[in-house]
């Protein structure tokens, strides 16, 4: 690709060598994303990031030990790169660890079954449960049936398939989210589900459940897609029963924390970045979210660069990227940590907790020059600006709103534009929160393009004139 | 495709009809060996063996429950499938059964390590032991060391790479299979390897190691890939010190055995061919070897269902299927002991054990009209005229030499001609001895390919007038 210097030099007649000259060159917001986008794509600190989070401490269950750790890593990484003002805020939450966890079937073929208790399952005795399985086709036919599910091992199944937006993940979250809580409150003993995963591998993918106030917590658990393939051919041959063994515990309350560094700007505003540090604890937690953490850090560390090399001058919003605690469990709780600490306005956030492959669009809920009517999108003149810059790495601008994500939901509702750097996520889930989710699936090359796209995003939003007025139509 | 039947009622003027007549027409081998490779495209029951034998038996390792129940459920479904003189044959092997097996880094990071005992592995004591990795880059430098490893875990990491022919498997399984007994006999406390896998999964992958006479076994695991590449990363940063715990058991003697069913020809001359029942006890063995089970045994059934239609006469040589016993760990101990058995000739054998993907080459050790140069192979007229038959399923001769495989050594050294059908192997290595080895891998239509390939040279090797000498050149 020809270079953003390249082609400054050609358009100004300015020598490439002297944009890296110590007196910042007077260049557009726009300029500056470009110099900041390529200077990215030419080496960036994001790989070692992740390969260091996920060898050095590996998995980073909320409220653990090695969460703690990696608070500790990630401020010692910080300040390394020589962002500003590293601190860590810590938070309480619940502290849940996983224990023994089997299912085999009982007769005259006993099989074990690989699976994986959700976060939040209550536990089986020690010595477990047996009981009959009752597999229902859908969370719907769950909550009509009539049927009597007291002592009963309630097992869903479904259809998630792989998307490049995620968008299965949507459609089906809520079997693992809020079906356990159904069948809880329907009498059941148990509640199993097909994994909310995409690959082949018989890994059982985990993820938080929820039981509201009033329901009794169950134990519940996935099963690796295989196994739930496996138990819905043998309830097909006939009735199944289950030894069932599952002992997380429940261990009070612990401690969590965002780990919080700058690029301090010129004026009280805020640019608000980052991904989670806490991680589940069955794989080294590299996509999730080591490599959201790995590219904000890493773009936000290759504007520092810049400003230290002379090559920018200091942003004129402070640039602040947060590793946060605890995402994957308590969900918006670091974000609201965060807000409450740091009472600079936000004017603009974008997170990063959808993997470590390339990024291929861009939503915004910036305001448009005229209202969007719903069928006929406008595109804000600011993101056609951002976008011009995104353009040469593959990414194309879209009409759909950007909503951020769980980290910087505080922020959004506060008021804050936001940006969404949509990350391809054909793969993302036949990883995500199971044992497979470790570093020798990131592919550093699209690592990189990520990090250029959330560098020139960043520069851009910490600089730019234009009206970053969220749209009043976006909800 | 247009059908052999219709090819035929049009080049012999016979209405298609006739061809299902109850008097067997008079087809040559070729022609033969075309209409039952037709039947097995239009259906064939190795699905359904696959699938039995997976959900309603899964794992079956030697000397086993499973292993005795799958024979039931393998004699049963002979029977069932209508083949002659089914029946048992036992013999005594090694019973060897997985234990507990976690391998823990010690400091102040600790992390779990996906990991598991290789077949006839020592173990440790139950609370394990405690002691330094060293790692070797492969088994010659391990062979040359002159490094004290008293007490050590000596670790061998590779680079096996996926290929169709399998050749990657080939060029390291002396890491698994050697490599514990060289470490054993330099006085190391237990081995460790990267799985001989080529997938991305964290599911490690057994298989057999062997200690020989004098040599101490020691424990030996194999680690998964991820998890290998992230040992190798942990040794590049300094020194690793590993708590491992492995107690697998040696359980004395036990019981393995054949599963043996035939249609039986007009000759005394038999045509071998078959897959081994056991598997290891990780997945359901489903790619291996439920696979070659169901495929050998759905091309028998194809014909015998076609003789029983009186669409065919009955063979000339007797097609014996055989669901070998303990392949995994004894090796050819379940060809041997079906040797001994059965005194009558084998001529020819075909054996099936890569998986249940397509068939794409066609390899023997026929003797040639002329013999063939090493730079000039000269394709035998026998195999000509079977390669004919094959050639619209996309399969190709190959000038390189069949040489068979496990399950049919045996009949291969008292002189039978051997042709292999040589299967897609690219994934084979992603799934092989790992808990991944199960039934959704499966695409159904590669293994009816397989079938029909397999019944057509089944048929035509049971009927050919064609010299099938082995060709003296071969080994």
């Amino acid at each position: 690709m020809r270079t953003v210097a390249t082609v400054l030099a050609m358009a100004f007649g300015v020598p490439a060598a002297a944009l890296t000259m110590a007196v910042p060159p007077s260049l557009t917001p726009d300029e500056g994303a470009a110099l900041v986008r390529d200077r990215a794509l030419a080496g960036n600190a994001a790989y070692a990031v992740v390969a260091g989070l996920t060898t050095d401490i590996g998995p980073r269950l909320a409220a653990t030990a090695p969460e703690a750790r990696a608070r500790d890593w990630m401020a010692a990484k910080m300040t390394a790169l020589g962002l500003a003002k590293v601190h860590v805020q810590t938070f309480a939450v619940p502290h849940w660890e996983r224990g023994v966890e089997t299912a085999t079937t009982i007769g005259t073929n006993p099989q074990r079954l690989a699976l994986t208790a959700l976060g939040y399952s209550a536990a089986t005795p020690d010595a477990g449960i047996d009981a009959e399985v009752v597999q229902f086709a859908d969370l719907e036919a769950l909550k009509a049936t009539s049927q009597n599910l007291a002592g009963k091992i309630v097992f869903i199944d479904h259809d998630m398939r792989a998307a490049r937006d995620g968008s299965g993940y949507g459609a089906f979250n809520s079997v693992r989210t809020v079906g356990p809580a159904i069948a809880a409150n329907k009498g059941a003993a148990a509640y199993l589900h097909r994994s909310l995963g995409t690959g082949p591998a018989r890994l059982p993918h985990t993820g938080v459940t929820r039981f509201p106030a009033g329901i009794p917590a169950i134990p519940a658990a996935a099963l690796s897609v295989p196994d739930a393939m496996q138990l819905a051919r043998m309830v097909r041959n006939g009735p199944v029963r289950l030894h069932l063994v599952l002992t997380p515990r429940d261990l009070g309350s612990g401690t969590s924390g965002n780990v919080v560094g700058e690029i301090t700007g010129t004026t009280g505003d805020v640019v608000l970045t980052g991904g989670h540090l806490d991680s589940w604890d069955l794989g080294t937690g590299a996509i999730d979210d080591a490599a959201g953490v790995a590219i904000t850090l890493a773009a936000t560390a290759t504007i520092n660069d810049a400003i230290r090399a002379g090559t920018l001058p200091r942003p004129k919003r402070t640039i602040r990227v947060v590793a946060f605690g605890d995402e994957e469990a308590q969900g918006p709780l670091g974000g609201a940590t965060y807000l409450k600490g740091h009472p600079e306005p936000v004017v603009f956030a974008v997170e990063a907790d959808f993997g470590a492959d390339r990024v291929w669009s861009l939503r915004s809920n910036f305001a448009a020059a005229a209202a969007p009517g719903p069928s006929t999108p406008v595109l804000a003149p600011a993101i056609a600006a951002l976008a011009r810059v995104l353009a040469p790495l593959g990414i194309a601008p879209s009409p759909l709103p950007a909503h951020g994500g769980t980290d910087i939901e505080a922020a959004v509702e506060a008021g804050a534009a936001v940006v969404d750097l949509a990350q391809d996520g054909a793969h993302y889930f036949d990883l995500h929160h199971s044992a497979d989710d470790t570093l020798d699936k990131i592919d550093p090359a699209a690592l990189t393009q990520a990090v250029a796209a959330y560098a020139a995003t960043l520069w851009w939003a910490a600089n730019t004139d234009a009206n970053l007025r969220p749209a009043k139509a976006v909800p």
